[in-house]
This record gives structure tokens, C-alpha cells and sequence, in this order.
């Protein structure tokens, strides 16, 4: 290894004095932007810092997008996560990964504030954390995918949870079931909030009472899903449908009917929500509400890259379909009462 | 927004000259160290560049990690990623995600040159892939996690692939089957060639011959199981066990051979490879040979630090051991034949 350049050697190389090596260096708007191009063309061939700092210096830009998220071992998250890298590697940007499930937030905030990219992807904003206002506040360019914020002055792009939902309890109380449960998760964010409230309005608006002791709420887990399933079911009179708020516990609570020996669509229905990949599978054949990923993912990004072009543009809050999928663990047929 | 900062101010705010600004820019070796850091403090207080670039220039390091992988929707991939994830942030490291699967090799080439990241993780080495070479070569500390190169000359920490899968084969001739079905992928990698060999080498030692007709070369999804199980399955004699070597295949042929009303264990035994958490769920109930992903990672970022501290340390190949657990795919009682 020999000795990094000195500034004189940058100068003498780029053919200009000392000081204006250093007014580039310090984004001096003095110098002519030909100069400065070719300073910064002979710093990066004399790799006196790395290349993309040196181009990062040169246009205020990482070319990498920070996107936070938590549980990508959740069959959701894992497609959420998928789909967010496709569209950034079409756009030839990096992607700097936060699993915030493992960060302390008072270090993601930290980092929040270092400027390490372009701009910010929050995949899983509760109620409960101040990470989203901290990002907003930090004026790096942000949006919101899947998971929004009421009254976040930010980009969001969601999902009509509320709307999905609703569809999945009429479509149970059109096919004739009365006696239905609801497992269901503490309203952390608007997703388990809406997925909820959605559904209860279905049945509300149909004339049917859920009965306190159908409705469970629980982790997110598909051991979860497993055990309130065991609960529902060993009742006397057991709910003869379950609807609940993720494609995950809906794999838990189909696994929970089957260790009882009760078979689906016979004795139960069962619907879940996302529509993951894994729901189309033969062991699942789940009927569930689409959340639209791709779509999400598409649109948010776009609203990103206008965010980076135009900082003071309005916010834009974007709410996109989420169609109910009607497979076997449903029956197209009226419910035998 | 105030015009941004000029040398001269900074210089000013640090109580130097503006030729000692410089020379902290250009990494001159001739200033004295408090006077840099005090320079560098001023530099990031003034936020005349983004402090992490600052830190970036100052300390040489990013403490950003890039990380390769394919296919994070697997979920053995999305396990692999979330340990990744918690190792890292636990180091108060950034990861950078590459998935190169959505990346050409050309860009990811080009990405691997520009020195964003203090070092690699590649994750899903190919031999038919040049990545990790150019990897190696580029100078940046890598190290090669769950899929290893023969004779590249860089740390890996890979499970023992080959002794697992003979495990099972051993498990499956001691059981008494004579009629085995493989379902297998191409030699792409060392996971694929050893758990396919591996397996190959007990069935032989057992004396067992496997018919070329119930040997199965498949791709990655999970579609791929369902298709290879109907095949095996509809054969006028078909096998009493079908091995493969991932979970995410044996997930699909325990759902193809759901879709005949083939019994497992009843009327056959399956085995997969991972032991991901899905496994242990009701739905398969799997018996695989595990994966050890929490030691790969653990061992595998140790690694990578250690030679970052120090490049010139040899490289070392970690072989960890991948034990065989047994679900209810598969029976602990003597095959019936």
C-alpha cells in the first residue's frame, strides 16, 4: 500500500491549487461545476475515499433507500420485503435493511438522523412507536407502505383493510353463519385495527351478535392461531366459522381444527388475510382477502422517488382494493344450520 | 435552507487554517490527530455532508455489511435473513440487501466495486456464478454463509450437508424401505450436489439400489414437490419414502400427496432438508435434517469481523453438523414391506 494522496497531490492532478480542492471538498457553490466535476472525477480515481462517498459527496445522493421493517420470517413480511426489492433493484437502488423487531428504537432513531440514504420505507408503523414521526421530522423523503398512520403528514400507501374485511363477514353471514369467531390482535397499527372493525361491522349490519366468548385476542405467532383455535372449537357449542386478522394465524388455527379432528370447510370455515402464496398451498387452500403487495409496493416507491424530486410536494395517502379470494377451507355453498 | 458551509467558515468554527480543512479531507497523514478530530467534529456539526459519510471518512468504515442472498420468500432463506438481521444489529451494524436474484450479475459486479460496505456475506454461492470471486478479488472481507465454493480461497461457515443427508438415507434403509423416492435439484451449489450424494452414498452402503425412475431432478418452488409427488405417486409401484433436499420442496409433496389421499406416514414416509420453522408445524409435521442457521450466522459474522480487523489472516471453512430430527412424516417403527 502506498501513502493516500494529499490534498496537494489531488490539486496537482486535477490541474488546480490546493484551494479549490478544498472548496469542492466543502461544497463551496463558488466553483465552477467543470472544475468541480473534474476534482471529483480525480478523487475518485485516486480512491482517496471510497467511490460511492465520493459520488455521494458529488450528488447529495446514496442511491440507497433505508426500508424498516419487523418479522421477515412472517410468509407476509417475507413477500412485502420481496417485492420492495424487486421494484429498488428495477431502480437501480440499494436497499440498507432495518428489522427494527431487533434494534432497540432509541438506536434506529440514531440512525434515522446519520443521513445514510436517500430516503425511507416503513413497512410496520404502530401507534405504539414514534419512529414514523422521528422519520418525517428527520426531512429525509418517507413513506408508509401496507401499515399508515391517521393524520401522519406523509406519503402512505395502504390497503382497504376496513373494506376487506367487511366483504369477508358478509360473505359469512350470506352463506348463513350465525355462530362465527374472532380471533383477533390488539390494535397496534391500522391494519389489525381495520381488519377487525371491518368485520364486525359485516356482522353488525347483518343483525348478528359475535359473542364476547368468539372473540379471541391474541400474539402473532401461528402457535397462536393453533391455540385459540383448540379454544373456540372445544366449546360446547363451538363457532361453525373463524375469521382472523393474518394469513399466519389462519395457518395455525386450520392446523388447531385439524390436531381436533375437525374437518374444513365441513365443521368450520376458516378465512384469513394477506392472501400469501403459502394460502394457495394444497395443505392451506385458504379463503382469504388480498393485500395488494405488488400494487403497494409500486406505488409507494413511486410517491418515494417524487418525495426525492420534490421535497415540498403534499403528502399523498393512497388506499388501494383488497379483494376477498374464496378458496376450499370456505364452501361456495349456504351454510346447514 | 441556509447556503451550505464554506472551508473558510469551517476552518474558522475549528480554529485552523483553511489548508488544515483540506488536508483532514484528503486524509493527509501530517495532521495531528486532535486537531483531526477536532476538524471532523466541526465538520459533522455544520452538516456540511451527511455525518455518516463523515464517519465513513474518518474511520475507513462504514459499519454497513452487504449481504447477497436469493429468494427471500423461501422460508428457509427468510430464517437465514432474520438471523442475519439480529446478528448484525446486535454489532450495531447496518446490512445492505442484495437480492441478486432481482439484480443481473453485471450490476451486482459493479455494485461489489464501489466499496459501500466494510464486508460481504454471500449467502447463496453458485458455481455457476462468478460473484464470489469478483467478491473476493474486489479486496473486501467476505465470507461465504450456508453455500460454500471448493477451494475459494475465503472464510465459509457451511452446515455438513453431506453426513446429514446420509443421516437420513441411513434412517430410511435401517427402517426397512427398499423402494425410495429422491427428489433432488441440480448440483447448482454444495447444498444441492451433498444432500443429493450424501444421500445417494447410505442408500449404497445399505445395499439399496434406487430406481433412475424414482430419481427426480426438480426447480426451487414449492409447485415442483406437488408435481414430483403425483408423479412418483401414480407409478404402478410407487416408493414407500420420498427424501429432498429442501423442506420448501417436501412441503409440496406432502400436499401432492395429500391431493391423492396418499397417507403419511400411513402409506408414506417424506423427509426434507432445513428444518425450517414451518416444519414443526401440524400442516407437515416434518421429519428434516436441520440446518444449523443460528451457528452458520453466529459463526460466519465472527468470521467476517475478525478479518476485518485483521485481511491477512488465513482462511478458514467452518463444517458444522446438521442432525436429523424426526417428526411424524416418517414413523420410528420398521416399514411394513
Amino acid at each position: 500500500m502506498t501513502r493516500p494522496p494529499t490534498s496537494r497531490d489531488l490539486a496537482r492532478l486535477a490541474g488546480v491549487s490546493q484551494a479549490t480542492v478544498s472548496r469542492v471538498l466543502t461544497n463551496n457553490p463558488k466553483v465552477n461545476p467543470e472544475t468541480r466535476a473534474r476534482v471529483l472525477r480525480v478523487l475518485e480515481e485516486a480512491n482517496y475515499i471510497p467511490n460511492a462517498l465520493a459520488r455521494a459527496m458529488k450528488t447529495g445522493r446514496t442511491d440507497t433507500i433505508g426500508v424498516f421493517m419487523t418479522r421477515v420470517t412472517s410468509p407476509f413480511h417475507a413477500e412485502l420485503l420481496d417485492e420492495i426489492g424487486r421494484v429498488l433493484s428495477a431502480l437501480g437502488l440499494h436497499m440498507i435493511l432495518w428489522n427494527i423487531e431487533h434494534d432497540p428504537e432509541e438506536s434506529v432513531g440514531k440512525m434515522i438522523q446519520q443521513r445514510l440514504v436517500d430516503g425511507f420505507v416503513l413497512t410496520s408503523a404502530t401507534y405504539d412507536s414514534s419512529l414514523h414521526t422521528i422519520a418525517v421530522a428527520s426531512g429525509t423523503p418517507t413513506v408508509l407502505l401496507h401499515r399508515g398512520i391517521d393524520g401522519l403528514d406523509c406519503d402512505q400507501v395502504v390497503g382497504d383493510n376496513w373494506q376487506g374485511a367487511y366483504d369477508a363477514g358478509r360473505y359469512l353471514a350470506e352463506a348463513g353463519h350465525t355462530d362465527i369467531g374472532l380471533v383477533t390482535l390488539e390494535h397496534t397499527g391500522n391494519t389489525s385495527r381495520d381488519r377487525d372493525l371491518g368485520f364486525r361491522a359485516a356482522l353488525a349490519d347483518a343483525g348478528i351478535r359475535i359473542k364476547p366468548r368468539n372473540v379471541l385476542t391474541v400474539g402473532v405467532p401461528h402457535a397462536d392461531g393453533h391455540a385459540a383455535a383448540q379454544k373456540l372449537l372445544s366449546a360446547k357449542k363451538p363457532p361453525t366459522a373463524i375469521y382472523t386478522v393474518t394469513d399466519l394465524l389462519a395457518f395455525g388455527i386450520l392446523d388447531g381444527a385439524r390436531a381436533l379432528g375437525v374437518r374444513v370447510p365441513g365443521d368450520l370455515w376458516v378465512i384469513g388475510f394477506d392472501n400469501t402464496d403459502l394460502a394457495a398451498w394444497e395443505s392451506f387452500d385458504l379463503t382469504s382477502v388480498e393485500q395488494p403487495v405488488h400494487a403497494i409496493v409500486e406505488t409507494g416507491i413511486d410517491l418515494l422517488r417524487r418525495r426525492i424530486e420534490n421535497p415540498d410536494r403534499p403528502a399523498e395517502i393512497i388506499t388501494l382494493p383488497c379483494p376477498l379470494k374464496i378458496r376450499k377451507s370456505t364452501a361456495n355453498t349456504p351454510w346447514r344450520s
